[in-house]
């Protein structure tokens, strides 16, 4: 199979989404959001998650045609209701209002409630760089994770992102799941029939197991971390601080209530929010010291940290971000490699959609 | 040795700065800080530190009478000069400046150059319960840390606090170094001459080592997650966006440029900033929804949390910051017991001083 150029990638998850009813802002940015992910190689959260997206439309659980209610609680503070839409196109308005108010006043904050998953955190603190600001981006998702000291799932694997803008299109981009391992690496382990490390996922009895399918079997995912002696409270409190800011803060849901992506399990019924929550924002890069010495600064930290002796000679130090730009580098000229198991996926959407996309020609 | 009223200690402590030339103002800041510390049971930040300071201060290298320059740069956003003033109190000073702009504006930031180490990150972060506001506090440190992949010291513990008020004294606090496991645990280990675990600590040589004496033979600590397999790359990306926040975008130092705590080491002379940096803030919590439902919620979000199914049924789930408020009540009331090489520190100081404190009769 050869590699399949993102733009006619984005144009049939496009077709896709406003087939399920999507405006056409709505389903360009949907598009923006998934094919950022596949571009920037986070392959878990692109357009393999996109029949997922859809089967919870068809279920009701994501309303296609939201009116997103922005209310400004503080000068450089707002909550939106996402009225039930998904996280994609919510936290992308959310987003802006927050950019706006950071022009204003010189940071901005937005926390959402109501909303469905929101994709790359990546994608939405990354818009922070247009207007010359570092951005940040979280959200809560379904309960995978076990607290440290816990055996009962109670948070998801609770993105967050920090992204930092230097000169010439170098950056500071962290993003990160705040559990040891993301599930994604379970499924690769489970499929190839391999053991795991400890310290990814115990048994649902507390016990600890190299099994790939521990989780599938009722387990749970370990906060990073991994155990007591290797902190694993700090990932927890990281995970928590997530699922504070996006669902208990905001008025979504949280912890253990928040609701699960896969449509074939039902939201609880005793939720004590709506939907799931993100928090989007970002302080002015001036606003700490000059921009553009600031920026310059970053460049020194950044030929450093490159520089710095690494533990294998043959692979240097990263900063934070950098694969996913050389990703994102290379997959915009050479095209997006995608799994068969998703091109099968995305195939069977178009037959069922009777959408004709030249992809599957 | 009988416990010590921490009321005592926070006298002497005071007397201690007052006569290295503090005024009034700084030396009983300085002292809350670090009994603060001692109180929350972080015994490594509080008065086990207070030679160190006045070893500082007697080299020049804490100016026991800086003048801040604050400059608002945007509405929520400031930089502080701390003119080679110790952290305990430029920190102290700059979050009372993000909390008139979050009082204004819903939120407010301040970034802190030319500073000192600050002690814990939590005294700081919790102020922003006087106004009914999270907060946040960070700041780097004497380089410690090997980032990913590395074996070279390039990060300090940079510590991340974050705190966010409930009700009736209920509250989150995550207060964390990024680096795996603190030094101090290095230290108990090494007295006690036990292995460490592994995941620790690499000698020089990048190579894993149980040695609690390899941090002093050269080595250097590991971020939190330890290794490739436990995502090691995350805990050195929370550090390094602790380092950019504290030092390369506010003017002071990073990286490996930070000045060592110790005084019998000299800081670098090809430094790109100036002394230390902080990053303190505040975000109202009425700028998320209504503050008392927001209240309200974290009082369940606690309460489930608390609940949950522990590992070991002896050992019920942690909210982070739940043992620390545990300490300083009952040492509110019991006192501090002092460890007693601390006490015997304290005591040199006392004589050095010709101070008198009945703590030593």
């Amino acid at each position: 199979m050869s590699a399949t150029k993102h733009e006619a990638l984005h144009q049939f998850v496009q077709e896709i989404f406003l087939n399920k009813g999507f405006s056409e802002d709505h389903a360009r940015i949907s598009a923006d959001v998934l094919i950022a992910a596949d571009l920037r190689g986070i392959d878990s959260h692109g357009v393999a998650r996109l029949s997922g997206y859809v089967r919870l439309i068809d279920k009701g659980r994501i309303n296609p045609k939201p009116k997103f209610n922005f209310t400004t609680r503080k000068r450089t503070m707002g909550n939106m209701d996402a009225d039930g839409g998904i996280g994609l196109v919510s936290a992308h308005f959310a987003m802006e209002k927050a950019m706006e108010m950071c022009e204003e006043y010189g940071s901005g904050w937005v926390g959402i409630q109501n909303s469905n998953h929101f994709g790359i955190a990546s994608y939405h603190a990354l818009r922070a760089f247009e207007i010359n600001a570092v951005g940040i981006a979280m959200t809560n998702a379904s309960p995978l994770v076990y607290p440290a000291g816990g055996r009962e799932r109670m948070l998801g694997t609770n993105p967050i992102c920090v992204a930092i803008p230097g000169n010439d299109g170098r950056e500071f981009v962290l993003d990160m799941a705040t559990s040891a391992a993301a599930n994604g690496k379970l499924e690769i382990a489970s499929r190839s029939n391999k053991e795991i490390p400890e310290g990814w996922v115990l048994n649902a009895d507390g016990t600890s197991t190299k099994d790939p399918n521990a989780l599938k079997s009722g387990g749970g995912l370990l906060s990073l971390g991994s155990d007591a002696d290797h902190g694993f409270h700090k990932g927890y409190g990281l995970g928590a601080w997530v699922d504070i800011f996006s669902g208990v803060l905001t008025g979504a849901n949280f912890g253990p209530w928040v609701p699960p992506f896969v449509s074939f399990l039902d939201p609880a019924t005793d939720a004590p929010g709506k939907g799931i929550g993100h928090f989007v924002g970002c302080w002015s890069l001036d606003g700490f010291s000059d921009a553009q010495t600031a920026k310059n600064q970053l460049d020194v930290w950044i030929d450093r940290f490159k520089k710095s002796i690494p533990a294998n000679s043959d692979q240097p130090v990263i900063v934070p971000g950098e694969p996913e730009r050389i990703h994102e580098n290379d997959r915009k000229v050479n095209g997006i490699e995608l799994n068969a198991v998703v091109f099968e996926d995305l195939k069977t959407l178009n037959q069922e959609l009777k959408l004709n996309s030249k992809l599957f020609v």
